[in-house]
C-alpha cells in the first residue's frame, strides 16, 4: 500500500479526535506499494489516512494493527516449496514464477527431431517446372508443419527417387539423426511395397495396413528402436496417418501427455453410410442453426485436401457402424474453436462464384464471422431449409408453369414459413464450350449432333430444371443428346469436363465459361436469390453478411466475375 | 488405381467366361494409383481385376466404364475456385492446398508490431545483482511471451528509470517504431500518476482505471493514434490487463477474430465473497470429483503468480454480484485442456511437503495425469472428502482421548463411507526457531517467556490440535504464549514467519525447517495419511498416484527431505 511504514505500536490510540503525531524519517517512512518495508517498521498507514502537517510531521488518526497492509515475504513463493513439477508446459505464466524465484535457467525436454523423407521418382519440389506425369509433393510441407505445431524439431529431407540404395542410405541417415522418421511412401502398391521392404530389410515391421479410411496404407516400423512410419501418398491419408500415430509419439517425447481435441455433439445433416470394418474419419462443417449443431459431410476423397481446409470437425465412424444417420446424434472432433462455428453461417444450396466472394469480403469487413457453403442445389437447399439444417439457401429455380422464378417453389416446399427472399443477381445461362468453340456448337439443338458429347448437371439443379425446360420447348428429346445422364454438382465441375475433355459441351453459368477460358453461348437470364427463414433473419451474423452483399466494394467485385446484372441486389422481400 | 489405363470401349462385352485379350503398350497401359492416365484412355481395369497371360499380353473378365475407377481433375480444386478466403489462418493444412493449387506465396497479415516498456528506478532484470529494495523485473517477460503466442511481433525494451525526459523518449521512440505499446507503470500511485501525466502529455487518455480485479490501475491511451497501454505492476493484475485489452487488439490487427477461452460450468467448492460493483477474476484449480467439475479457489492476491501457474480456469465474478456460493453452478474459462482436467487428481487437506515431489513424480511416470493440492488443514480436508470435493485428502489429526492418530476422525466425519487409508509416512513435529536458536527456545515451556513471540496454525490443522494436545499435557495455557491468535496455513508459512523475523517461534515440521535452514526442536512423531473414499479407488489416476507412492525413486525422494520415516508407506487400509 502507498502510504507511511511505521511500527504499529508507536500508533496505538490514535483517533479522529485525538490523532497521534510522528516525525517523518523517526516514527514514519514513506513508503510506495510493493516496495519493502524498512527494518524496525511492521505496518503501513495508508496514505488516505494521512495528515501532513508540514515536510516533517503528520498526524494519523486511526491505529494499525502489527503486519496491516503489509504483503508477507513467502506470499507466492518460498524457498523449497516447488514451482513446477515435472513435464509441465513452460507458459508465459511459468518464466513469470520462475524469474520471480530467481531461477534463470531450467532443464528442458529437447524437442524431438523429426525427418521427413518424400519419395517417388514423379513427385518435384513446388515451383519446379512441371512435366507430363509430374506430381507437386506438398505432403511433406504439411506434416513438417504439424510437426512443428506440436512442438517437435522438423527436417524436411530432399525428395528421393525410387532406387533401393538411395533410399535405404536416405533413410539410414535420417535414421542416425533423428528421433522420428517419416517416409512418404506414396500411394501406389507398387511403391508401398517398395517402402516395405526396406523397412523389412533394414528393420522391424510392427503393422503393415490399418483399418481406417483415410490412411489405411501406413505402415509402422523400428529402425535401429527408432519409429519409422510409412505415411500412405494421399494428402488426407497422410494427415490423418500423422494425427494417428505420429502426434501421441511426439506428446510422449515431449512428456506433455496426449493433447485430444474436444468432443461435441453434432446432428448429420444427411445419411452417411460407411464401409464395415473400417474406421472412418469423416470431415464436416459445423454450423448452429438454431439449437442443435449440424454436421453437414465434406467430400470423402483422400485426395480432397479442401475438405481439410474447410473442415470444422471430425466424425469418427467406428468400424461396427454402418454410418451416420440424418438427425441422430453423434460425437464430433473439432478442429475449430466453438466460438467459431458458432459464428459461421451455413448456406446450403446452389452454387454460385459470387458466394465465395461473399465469403471473403465478410471475413475481410467481420473477421468473427464466416459464411461456409455446401453445393447441392437449388432443390437441396430449400430442402435444408426446411429440415432446419441450414442458415439461408441460395436458389435459381425456374418454373415452366408461372413462369416465375423461385417463389413457386418457396411456397411449395416451405409452405407458410415465414422466410425472406433476398435477391442476389442475374446471371447469363448457356452452353460451355471448347476454347474457340471448334465442334461448331451454336445452340441447344447442335448437342443431338453426331459427335457431341455432353455433360450434365444433377437432378434437382436449378441449372437442370432450367434445360430440361429448355428442351421441352425446342422439342428436343433428352435421349438424343449423348452424356444427359452423365451428372456434375457444379457450375466449375461442368466448365472442368468441357476443358478436359471429356466433354464437348455442358450447361452453366457465363462466369464459369470466364474462369477457365471456355468458349460460351448465352441461352437465357435467370434470377438467383438468397432464402432465410424468418427466425434466423435478425441474428447478428446473418445481418452482418446482408450489411456486406450490399456494399459496394462487393458489387464491384461481382462485376468483375462477368455475366452478372447486380442492379436489383439485395431487394429484399418478406414471404409467409 | 493400380492397374491399366485403357479405353473403356475396348473392355466392353469381357465376362468371366468370355475374356477380352489386350496388348500392353497398345490397348493397355500400365498406371499407378495418383498417376495421370495416358492420352487416348479413359478409365482403369484394377490389378486384381487382370490376368497377365505374358509380358505383353493381359486378359480381362469384366468390362469398365467411361472413367470407371479414374479421379477427374477437379475434384479437389478447379481454377477460379477460391482456395481461402481472407482473414483465415494458414495451417499446415491449408498451406498443402495451396501448394496443391500451385501457389508459392501469398499475402499474409503483417504480425502486430508491440513495444513492452518496463519503467521503474527499482526493478533490475533478471539475473542483476540485487540491493536492497530492488524488485526483479518479470512482468515483460510474461507479456512478451503472451504476445508472441498471440501472433505478435514482440520487442521488450531496456527498463526505463522513473525520469520524465527518459520515459517521454522511450515511449515516442516505440510510438514511431512499434502498432502498441504497452508501458508497465509499476504498482505505486506515484509511479502510476508519473506514466498518467506523460501520457495526458503527449497523447489522449481514454480510461483511466477499471472495475476489474486485478488489473484496476489500468490505463488505455492514444498517442499519435497508436494505442498505448498502462499496464499494472502487479503481475498477475499485468496477465489480466493484457488479457483483457491487448489480446483482442491483437486479433483485431490480425484480423483472426476473437479468440476465447472455451467456458464450461463448474461448482465452487467454498463460498467466495466478492465485491460488489467489480468484476474479479479468481483463478481456481478444476477437478472432476464424481459428476460436477469442482472449482476449488486459488489464493486471491494480484502479487500471486503461482495462483496462475496452478489454475486451470478463471471464474469472472460479474460486479452485480457479491460472490459465488459454495456448491452453486457457474461458469469457468478454462485455461487448460478439459482432458488434463479430467486427468487431474484433487486433493485437499493438511500441507506436506512430500505432496510436491509425488505431484512432480506422478506428472515424470504418467504426463498425462497430475496432482493438485489445497491446502486447508487435516480437518478441512475430510470435511471436503464428505461434501465430494476432493479425491483424496491429507490428514494428520491426533485424538487426545484415544491417542490414536486419523482413524477416530475418519469416523466421526465420514460415518460409514467406505474409505482406503493410505499411509504416507511418520513424521518429526517440533519448534521452528531462528537460525541457531538465539532466543534460547529448548522446549514448549519456553514458549511462555517475556519477550518470545510465537506463530501459530490455524484451528482444523492437524498441527494445531497436536499443540493444543500438548499445551494441555504440559499444563500451559494457551493465553499464556504471546502470538498464539496469530494463524498461518502451512508449514512453509509458519517457517518463513520465523525466518524474516516477525515470530520466534513457530510449530512445524522438521523439513519445512531444514528447507528455510532453521533451527528446530523434536517434540513428537506423528502419522501423516491419505484419505481416498473407495468410489474413486479404483480410477486409473488413483492407481497411478499409489503406484508411484510406493516406487522405490519416490520414497528415496522423501527420505532425502529429512526427518520423514517411510517404514510404512504405502500401507493400505480400508474402513467403512
Amino acid at each position: 500500500m502507498d502510504g507511511l511504514a511505521v511500527l504499529a505500536d508507536s500508533t496505538y490510540g490514535a483517533t479522529e479526535s485525538r490523532p497521534k503525531k510522528l516525525v517523518i524519517g523517526k516514527d514514519a517512512h514513506p513508503i510506495d506499494t510493493g516496495s519493502p518495508i524498512s527494518r524496525g517498521t511492521d505496518a503501513v498507514v495508508r496514505i488516505e489516512d494521512v495528515h501532513f502537517l508540514d515536510k516533517n510531521e503528520v498526524e494519523i488518526e486511526k491505529a494499525v494493527y502489527p503486519r496491516q497492509n503489509v504483503r508477507v515475504i513467502g506470499e507466492d513463493l518460498v524457498a523449497g516449496e516447488m514451482i513446477l513439477p515435472e513435464n509441465h508446459r513452460i507458459r508465459p505464466y511459468e518464466m513469470g514464477a520462475l524469474l520471480a524465484g530467481g531461477i534463470w535457467e531450467v532443464d528442458v525436454r529437447e524437442k524431438p527431431k523429426i525427418t521427413i523423407i518424400p519419395t517417388g521418382s514423379e513427385v518435384v519440389d513446388p515451383g519446379s517446372p512441371l512435366e507430363e506425369g509430374n506430381i507437386i509433393e506438398f505432403n511433406s510441407t504439411i506434416l513438417n508443419g504439424l510437426a512443428e505445431e506440436d512442438g517437435a524439431q522438423s527436417y524436411r529431407s530432399p525428395i528421393l527417387k525410387d532406387d533401393l540404395e538411395i533410399l535405404r542410405s536416405g533413410l539410414l541417415h535420417a535414421v542416425k539423426e533423428s528421433d522420428v522418421i517419416l517416409i512418404i511412401a506414396g500411394s501406389s502398391a507398387g511403391r508401398r511395397d517398395f517402402t516395405f521392404k526396406l523397412l523389412d530389410d533394414v528393420g522391424k515391421i510392427l503393422v503393415h495396413g490399418v483399418s481406417i479410411m483415410p490412411g489405411k496404407p501406413t505402415v509402422l516400423s523400428l529402425v535401429q528402436e527408432k519409429p519409422v512410419i510409412g505415411i500412405p501418398g494421399y494428402p488426407v491419408s497422410a494427415i490423418i496417418a500423422y494425427e494417428q500415430f505420429v502426434r501421441p509419439l511426439v506428446s510422449a517425447l515431449l512428456g506433455s501427455g496426449n493433447s485430444t481435441r474436444r468432443q461435441v455433439k453434432t446432428v448429420p445433416a444427411a445419411d452417411v453410410p460407411s464401409k464395415l470394418g473400417i474406421d472412418e474419419f469423416l470431415r464436416v462443417r459445423l454450423g448452429r442453426v438454431g439449437r442443435p449443431m449440424i454436421a453437414t459431410p465434406l467430400p470423402r476423397g483422400a485426395g480432397v485436401l479442401t475438405s481439410l481446409t474447410q473442415a470444422d470437425g471430425i466424425i469418427r465412424i467406428p468400424r461396427l457402424s454402418e454410418g451416420l444417420k440424418e438427425g441422430e446424434e453423434t460425437a464430433v472432433e473439432l478442429l475449430r474453436d466453438e466460438k467459431e462455428i458458432e459464428n459461421s453461417i451455413i448456406m446450403i444450396g446452389s452454387h454460385d462464384l459470387t458466394l465465395d466472394l461473399l465469403a471473403t469480403h465478410l471475413r475481410r469487413k467481420y473477421s468473427g464471422f464466416s459464411l461456409s457453403s455446401s453445393h447441392v442445389g437449388s432443390m437441396g437447399g430449400l430442402i435444408a431449409i426446411q429440415k432446419g439444417r441450414a442458415h439461408l439457401a441460395g436458389i435459381h429455380l425456374f418454373d415452366p408453369e408461372t413462369k416465375q422464378y423461385n417463389l413457386p417453389y418457396i411456397k411449395r416446399i416451405l409452405g407458410g414459413t415465414k422466410v425472406n427472399l433476398i435477391h442476389l443477381a442475374f446471371r447469363q445461362q448457356g452452353l460451355l464450350l471448347a476454347r474457340g468453340n471448334p465442334k461448331k456448337i451454336h445452340a441447344l439443338d447442335d448437342l443431338t449432333q453426331d459427335g457431341i458429347m455432353f455433360v450434365n448437371r444433377q437432378r434437382g439443379s436449378g441449372t437442370r430444371v432450367l434445360l430440361d425446360y429448355l428442351l421441352q420447348e425446342h422439342g428436343i428429346k433428352p435421349e438424343a443428346i449423348r452424356g444427359y445422364e452423365r451428372e456434375e454438382f457444379t457450375h466449375m465441375a461442368a466448365a472442368v469436363a468441357v476443358l478436359s475433355q471429356t466433354a464437348d459441351a455442358g450447361m452453366g453459368i457465363y462466369a464459369a465459361a470466364k474462369a477457365l477460358d471456355l468458349s460460351f453461348v448465352p441461352l437465357t437470364r435467370e434470377r438467383y436469390d438468397l432464402v432465410i427463414p424468418d427466425s434466423f433473419f435478425h441474428e447478428e451474423k446473418i445481418q452482418a453478411l446482408l450489411e456486406v452483399l450490399r456494399s459496394e466494394d462487393f458489387i464491384r467485385s461481382v462485376q468483375k466475375l462477368g455475366g452478372y446484372d447486380v442492379s436489383k441486389i439485395g431487394e429484399t422481400e418478406t414471404l409467409g
